[in-house]
């Protein structure tokens, strides 16, 4: 049986199992205190949290038992062979079994540190780490089998430097980027967050969009029939990526199902983490991570916009969801607040937090170009700013919106920008990296 | 490195580092309502339960940092090789990579259900199946790799059965036979439970016999210089065997110092779990099952002597745990009660089991061969038997004692039994499975 179909299978029971388990375990859930307040809703009901750990358990257990389609051994001996690989080419690394296993193991040690961090609320500064530590069997398990550091550059970076080659060898900062790429992916996914659906959802688009990336090339093998070793190995590399992708998008709908507006559950950083994971081990195992980082474009945004209040700038109030208007049901604007004169402090018994003079032209002028919204005291003080989040972001640009709608808005808006940056990918990359587009030499791209 | 160096500095940075977490972490755990009542205490005090996953998510790390000193990649191609390994024989089965990650998997999926089931109480007669969906990994790798499904049995059985071979394939059972070590060595640790420090406990005896058992094979390698194949693998294994039980054994210790009478910590199904899985990991993978049977022989028997409370024969209470007399502060027998005639029930809310009639004679010859306890009324019906546990039995035989002391005196019964069984495994044995036991012939003990 082909690995896509066995995944496949496999992807359908998985979606049945974690739509049957997840009403008959919320319960239990609340009961053990996993729970949360859902703040942008009427009498803010709770909701149980971190369900996330269902279908991320569930997916794991999918991709044990794909193992028997995935690989075979060899009648000549020790080594394992890829089912679908034709030519025994050994230079894939997610195609070997090692290599999958390792990333199975870091899979694992993600879900199992962030129901960790679920329980116990581990502290900000070290659960940023935690998909570093989890990502150790990856990277171990890559340098002892692949240890292969060298990644593409642009044609004219490397006729700049002189280079023989369109190719740099990182060495060791080969390393530290593999662990850069498996920390921001989970964390990136962790922070844009706050309304109904958006962790799933987002998570969502990005393995649709991994997945018309691997048609692409699967396609080409198909139109090419496959006569160049470099095209083999890619094939195979997106035929794996597709089969892990395809059971990942079925748990994926299974949980949205529950935890789009109106939501029944909440995923848990578990879910972030998870899901991240699964993208920064296709990523590095796949050896696409530019490609990955493309369609991440919308976390990398969320990241660089929110840094000024992750990074202790302007003040960062311990939640930044949008606020819900209980009258019209609508998300606005939320704010951070700011401390002005000395009479407030009588006032006010929580101190707020004074706006940074030397910010005020900045936000004034961010203001102008419609990238934050302000609110003044008669004075003409800044006594708010909103939050720097996407979600916020796109409140401005496009105004209040009922929840649901707000996260399917950011879900087309992610695609967007997804499919062009992959249409982009597909057509200029080739041009600035030195290789012509046609099917059998953009293959190498993933070397 | 020797491998055993290179995990023997992971163990004591291990112990170390759990040494420090736990008391840290301790008020976290109680925080998310992981506690429990220490019954045998004056005053009953709440003590953190399930703290045996911070040693547990150790020992895994540990074990994933210790692959570069067990793996290295030869130069000839994709196949790896056991640093440890002198002629690259490729029929051991734990000395190649994928069956040590799969390993890892099924320690780690181990751990994960433990902890769910420490979380969400999940019911008897479904966790008692959890640790067969751990080792899931551990046996698809088995079979992919190794599908070696032979075992030795006994001359005398082999020559009545007229077979040519003192050898035996199990085919399909064989795999059944993996399943129900890996269910059994969890469960029957997990059951052997109810005094302060006997759950780590059972197992720093078990993991003490079983590096007795590996130290056996490596001096006879050493003491012949290893010029036998067979006898070199069988090298391998048990050097690998020892690289596991090393840090297995720091990390154990460094619970019992928080585990031991007086109880600081509790250690939760995970612990018992996880070290059971341990155990069947090394059982499987070391093809040394049928050895580790003979260490977990108290298990065993107290199995077999719970069964009848276990599977419903006989009322069993919801905690079986030896009662603790608050005045002289030492552990009585418990019992379970039964009710007698209908004028009790309308003096009793709790409605009591009755004693099955038939069962009343074989209970009083069982007491008289001082295999139980029972109190009878001034009618002379059978009022109480005593709880069928191990712990209980122990103290019919020994007599009331200090809970700590009680779970010494347990301690040095198993290590008495396992070493007794040892020293026969390799004098007797050899004469039954018709080997001599010269060193060059014991190790095919293990095929």
């Amino acid at each position: 049986m082909h690995p896509t179909i066995a995944t496949s299978v496999l992807a359908i029971i998985g979606y049945f199992t974690i739509t049957n388990i997840i009403p008959q375990a919320s319960p239990f859930f609340i009961h053990r205190g996993l729970f949360g307040k859902d703040m942008s809703k009427r009498g803010k009901p709770i909701i149980p949290e971190s369900i996330g750990i269902i279908p991320a358990i569930t997916y794991l257990f999918i991709m044990f038992l794909s193992i028997p389609f995935f690989f075979i051994k060899s009648s000549t001996g020790g080594k394992f062979n890829n089912l679908i690989s034709l030519n025994n080419s050994t230079d894939t690394w997610l195609s070997s079994l090692p290599s999958y296993l390792s990333s199975m193991l870091s899979l694992e040690s993600m879900i199992l540190l962030g129901l960790i961090d679920d329980l116990f609320d581990i502290r900000w500064r070290h659960k940023f780490f935690l998909p570093a530590i989890a990502s150790i069997p990856l990277i171990i398990i890559y340098y002892l089998e692949f240890n292969k550091t060298s990644i593409l550059i642009p044609n004219f970076i490397s006729n700049y430097l002189q280079l023989n080659s369109n190719s740099i060898d990182l060495g060791i900062f080969y390393y530290i980027y593999m662990f850069s790429i498996s920390i921001f992916c989970p964390n990136s996914i962790n922070i844009l967050a706050g309304i109904n659906g958006i962790e799933v959802g987002q998570t969502i688009i990005i393995a649709i969009l991994l997945i018309l990336n691997d048609l692409y090339y699967i396609l080409g093998h198909h139109l090419l029939s496959g006569n160049s070793l470099l095209l083999q190995s890619a094939y195979e590399i997106h035929i794996f990526s597709l089969s892990l992708l395809i059971p990942f998008i079925s748990i994926s709908i299974a949980l949205f199902n529950f935890n789009k507006y109106p939501s029944k559950v909440f995923v848990g950083d578990t879910w972030c983490y998870f899901s991240g994971m699964v993208f920064a081990v296709l990523g590095i195992s796949g050896h696409y991570a530019k490609t990955l980082m493309l369609f991440f474009i919308p976390q990398i945004i969320n990241f660089i916009y929110s840094s000024p209040q992750l990074f202790g700038l302007i003040p960062c109030p311990r939640h930044r969801l949008p606020k819900f208007n209980e009258i019209d049901g609508l998300m606005y604007n939320s704010f951070t607040e700011y401390f002005n004169n000395e009479i407030d402090d009588i006032n006010n018994e929580k101190k707020k937090p004074i706006l940074k003079s030397y910010l005020k032209p900045i936000l004034s002028l961010l203001s102008k170009l419609k990238l934050i919204k302000l609110e003044y005291n008669e004075k003409g003080d800044i006594i708010k700013s909103s939050n720097l989040t996407l979600i916020n972001l796109v409140i401005i640009w496009f105004g209040p919106h009922n929840e649901g709608e707000l996260c399917s808005l950011i879900m087309k808006l992610q695609f967007f920008v997804g499919f062009t940056m992959l249409v982009l990918r597909h057509s200029i990359a080739p041009i600035i990296f030195g290789f012509d587009n046609s099917w059998s030499m953009l293959n190498r791209f993933y070397i």
